[in-house]
């Protein structure tokens, strides 16, 4: 049996364990918290109340309109994202922060049906993909007489055919966790001359992610998951350097062609010219105190590279969810919780999921009434995501004692353990 | 001639006069700034620092995941959005809040395409109107075989005729301030059988807007120009409740189809059904910090009701208007200056722009070097915004002071204020 004891001297033992320190562990700490949900929302990093507090009161309070010049304002989106950019395999200028993921994702798609090879009629993606990305695909599907077709996670690769126009794909399942093999994916569409789209939503900041060696074509990807970004914080998107190429306003218009998108935005003129490349994506103002937030976040990342970087927060991450997964398995048995997720490490993104056939919901309320946060995903999901930048080994072996108490008591039958939830 | 003791004097009789205290002036003041630029970037609200600490520390820090119920992050869209209806003259339920201005419009001039009588190929807008509605009108034309008409202002109303399918226009024109007649031209454009489209970016906050007794048929606005939500703050959109009414999925879809708009997010089915009315206007998470911030804005606006609400502040604005019309006439005669804003206060907004034929760029420079922020808009323009909510009559004098100052000395022509900045 794994004790507490060794899980405290594997957090003694863990290189990454002093990253801990940049984030405001403190409140959560004293509330007895168990936070496994920073696959949803990060926990906030130290460094962004006081970010926050010097953009409003003195970038905006007293620079006013004058920040966009004196605070980088106008820069900021390409500040951040040149800092997303090591983090997912892309160069800074292959880049952008804007508005939101599904926002991103249309413009990207947007993007791919316009350099798709023009007989092919589908848009190949996976059943259970985050719902925004299916239902901006299904738009755009329509619009353009093309076919969103999904299929189960299994059967993705051998659907890849020459019927297919793009795949879109999120890299990390948000539901089972279960990490696709983006280089043998990617490649199998290259094959079958099929453009790939991957969302990584779930994957920045979480696990390595090298876009360029894979010969992806697009992604786009989520900042306020593991990036820390803060509760909506923008989202990024990035085009491989051969569809930058090949942009230009006579062969694909950027369907969002707001002002800021413009290569002379401050001529205020009334013909719209696209800025080169990636600035392009951009549309209207950014929200700058959001964007400030992100930035923080992603500087917490960033942070880790002494300590290895995105391959040691790999390792860790890898560590967290087999910890997990076994002290489940070891101490919660009895209770029908079956494991959601892939057993093989190598499949499997920073989260865990186990389903429960009829009581996730009830059993989940009652974890987070003893103070382990996961979240609950209809119809029987629990959902435990780790960030090795926060999240302990004795956090885990917390999170399962409290999971089997709940369990071993029969405390979630309680009445007010099934009131649901506005969000879930 | 005018005394600034007399400027003095209305301020002191001035009952919107303690609204200002709600600002964070004391840094301004401090500096020796006279701000008119708030028709770019409104200034900071005392009680958005605070907020946005709360937020930050205690909602995202403390409350984590947990707030979008606790917190009311889910609603914060639809709180927001019942805090601006009032201001246009809508129902709570006809507005939402989400993205920015150029991102709404191009989901609402959707809708209005898809609404339009469907033998009509144009869009009319104004050749002044500004940028982001014209590429984002283009783009759309483009896709939907339309063609966008621009035309100068006083020949808008003669253009409506029956070839026309949307009339897009900005009520309040960002260059000259010019105030389009709302109630006029959106008659003009429902007895031509035309959809209307209003821009509300400079009028929100500013002027009185009626868009139920205009009948208009649908608006987008800015959140942090007279509404004070800080920089890029998220934008708003409008529909009337007849065009709410035909809205489902059968007829429309919203182009931007994310899951915060779908009826029921969290069951996260892959099918995309609409939330119903303005609520499927929502596409992705919105940005938490960015919203709470939009949020103290608005409330500054509010905060005027007492005090005679939009309609002092339209009372207060034409006679800040007209006191520094009045006295650029008399202080800064010789200099090449011309009016280029209406001199009826009932075709102007709550700005003054005046035009200089070669060197406007270098005077506005050498004026904020002098502590007076507006800003300069190519060729020629020399822009002032007046916030009623904090701009003095004595801040109108000392701005007109030290601009007779900068021509009468030619300090302008010093090397220094030619030097270009990023954001003019």
């Amino acid at each position: 049996m794994i004790s507490r004891e060794s899980c405290t001297a594997r957090d003694a033992a863990d290189a990454l364990a002093p990253l801990r320190s940049l984030f405001a562990m403190e409140p959560v700490d004293a509330e007895g918290v168990v936070y496994l949900d920073g696959n949803s929302l990060g926990v906030l990093p130290k460094a962004t109340p006081a970010r926050l507090r010097d953009v409003a009161e003195v970038e905006w309070g007293q620079g006013l309109i004058r920040s966009w010049n004196t605070a980088g304002w106008i820069t900021l989106s390409e500040r951040i994202a040149g800092k997303i950019a090591p983090l997912i395999g892309a160069a800074p200028g292959e880049v952008v922060v804007a508005d939101s993921t599904s926002i991103n994702l249309h413009k990207i798609l947007h993007a791919a049906l316009a350099a798709r090879k023009i007989n092919r009629q589908r848009i190949l993606s996976e059943r259970t993909n985050f719902p925004t990305d299916l239902y901006i695909a299904d738009t755009l599907a329509k619009q353009n007489g093309l076919e969103l077709v999904l299929e189960d996670t299994a059967g993705i690769a051998e659907q890849i055919d020459d019927r297919v126009a793009i795949v879109m794909l999120t890299h990390v399942n948000y539901r089972s966790g279960y990490m696709h093999d983006m280089h043998e994916i990617t490649r199998r569409a290259r094959d079958a001359g099929a453009l790939i789209v991957w969302d990584l939503s779930h994957s920045a900041g979480a696990v390595p992610v090298d876009l360029q060696r894979a010969e992806a074509d697009f992604a786009v990807g989520c900042g306020y998951k593991y990036l820390n970004g803060g509760p909506g914080a923008p989202a990024f998107a990035w085009a491989h350097p051969e569809h930058i190429a090949w942009m230009d306003d006579t062969k694909w218009r950027q369907p969002l062609s707001g002002w800021l998108g413009h290569a002379a935005p401050f001529a205020f003129s009334s013909e719209y010219r696209p800025a080169w490349g990636m600035a392009r994506f951009v549309c209207g103002t950014p929200p700058v105190l959001s964007m400030a937030a992100l930035e923080c976040g992603v500087d917490t990342v960033l942070a880790a590279e002494q300590a290895g970087g995105i391959a040691a927060i790999r390792e860790k991450s890898i560590a967290l969810t087999q910890l997990f997964i076994d002290l489940v398995e070891q101490r919660c048995g009895g209770h029908d919780l079956s494991l959601a997720s892939p057993r093989a490490a190598a499949n499997r993104g920073s989260q865990v999921s186990f389903a429960h056939p009829a009581h996730g919901y009830e059993i989940m309320r009652a974890l987070i009434a003893r103070g382990v946060i996961g979240d609950f995903r209809a119809p029987d999901l629990l959902r435990f995501g780790f960030t090795p930048l926060y999240t302990r080994f004795v956090d885990v072996w917390d999170a399962v004692d409290r999971l089997s108490a709940v369990l071993d008591s029969g405390e979630w039958r309680e009445a007010r353990f099934s009131v649901r939830a506005a969000v879930t």
